[in-house]
């Protein structure tokens, strides 16, 4: 289960270095977790609908070389669930071909009513074992 | 109903041009907007714990000298309230005796529950005419 | 000289009232005004790269209804330049055809190097010109 | 070399969670590492003027419990510096006694002038053997 999507760096991201601000990234790692879980057919909004949240309880960024302003990002995100309490998902940045930054995040299930880390639902293992 | 906070410009905040983004400025506003409102004696979780949000309808600003990183900015903000449903504030920023940015806000109250626009709860008003 | 891009409401945007942070708004301003800009054939960092900034010096959003997390939003940017010092660009953000904001932002050239205000630079009318 | 400093969450950095977004306690995180070098005595503006950027290639933070709308954050951070080319910072943020989240930041030195990773300079040498 993988999607590549693409966004652009506003100058909004950007910092007096002149390159994306380095907690940034986490946005632009979200960005592409939600469209991969679009691209399996699975809004996060449903999720939300269905009472349930995906928190995250880890998060990690390498940077290797900077983006800037205007830069056309390509996201690589990838998501590994070995059938555990777990999410992990796995993100690649890259401009031009030129490797970005890669990172992780580490997500739980939680329900809306009552804040509790619960077992991935049903709604989310249906459309993993579909898209895996 | 007037108070002057203070807060330190983060790097998150400075933009490739090397100065503050024209849109964290608001944040600002916020924080000073927060502070205003708890010096009245009104934490804005307690109007929520009320049932109660302070949603903007607009919101203003204009741009005199920029702040940088590091930038030491003190905040005045003074709330306007003329007995209608709209909340005013406005807010000058100056930083070392330079002024910044001026701006403005205008609020309304709306229930958490039902997301309707309320005259302003006596809670707020209670707040407000002891401090003004 | 008129464009209308898309983009989508990340979850980084969302406050706890479960809408856009009204701050965000301007970032997305931004977005629409470069997409503008690109579009008419003028990349803004050409402009930086001919030694011109173009910073705010007002900015403004009246907002009518809450945009949410994942929302689709339609943004309308117009350039309005009479022949003076100053740009104008007006914004109207709509989602499923429901008005969710308006706004402005005014701008000025700035020199890269010094820091000073100046007419706007050829590079600019030229492309404003061709595309009004 | 540690230091604790304090900051309040605002309302821009929640998200439709109610909580604050994850990717924000990492401008926390830089809060508290410009706090803890101003303590030792060396202003991050003043490295800039020497020509020099401590520039992210990695971050990393692991979530405890939420932080929320107004709770006021102690960011304790240390510096861990081995003679090597990076410098590696450690954070805890805790609310009321209770942890938030644990993170680090791993950083090199770089020109301003021609962006090349070089040796930590003598300036912050100089502050960090003061300070240890």
């Amino acid at each position: 289960m993988e999607y590549t999507s693409q966004l652009r760096v506003r100058y909004a991201h950007t910092d007096a270095m002149g390159i994306v601000y380095h907690g940034n990234y986490y946005e632009y790692f979200e960005a592409a977790r939600v469209e991969l879980m679009r691209h399996a057919g699975l809004n996060y909004t449903e999720l939300v609908e269905a009472g349930y949240y995906m928190p995250l309880i880890e998060s990690h960024c390498e940077y290797k070389k900077p983006a800037k302003f205007d830069d056309l990002l390509d996201i690589t995100c990838k998501m590994v669930y070995d059938g555990a309490l777990r999410v992990k998902l796995l993100y690649k940045i890259h401009c031009n071909g030129i490797l970005i930054c890669t990172g992780h995040t580490v997500h739980v299930f939680t329900t809306v009513a009552e804040n509790k880390i619960v077992k991935p639902p049903k709604l989310f293992l249906d459309y993993f074992k579909e898209s895996a």
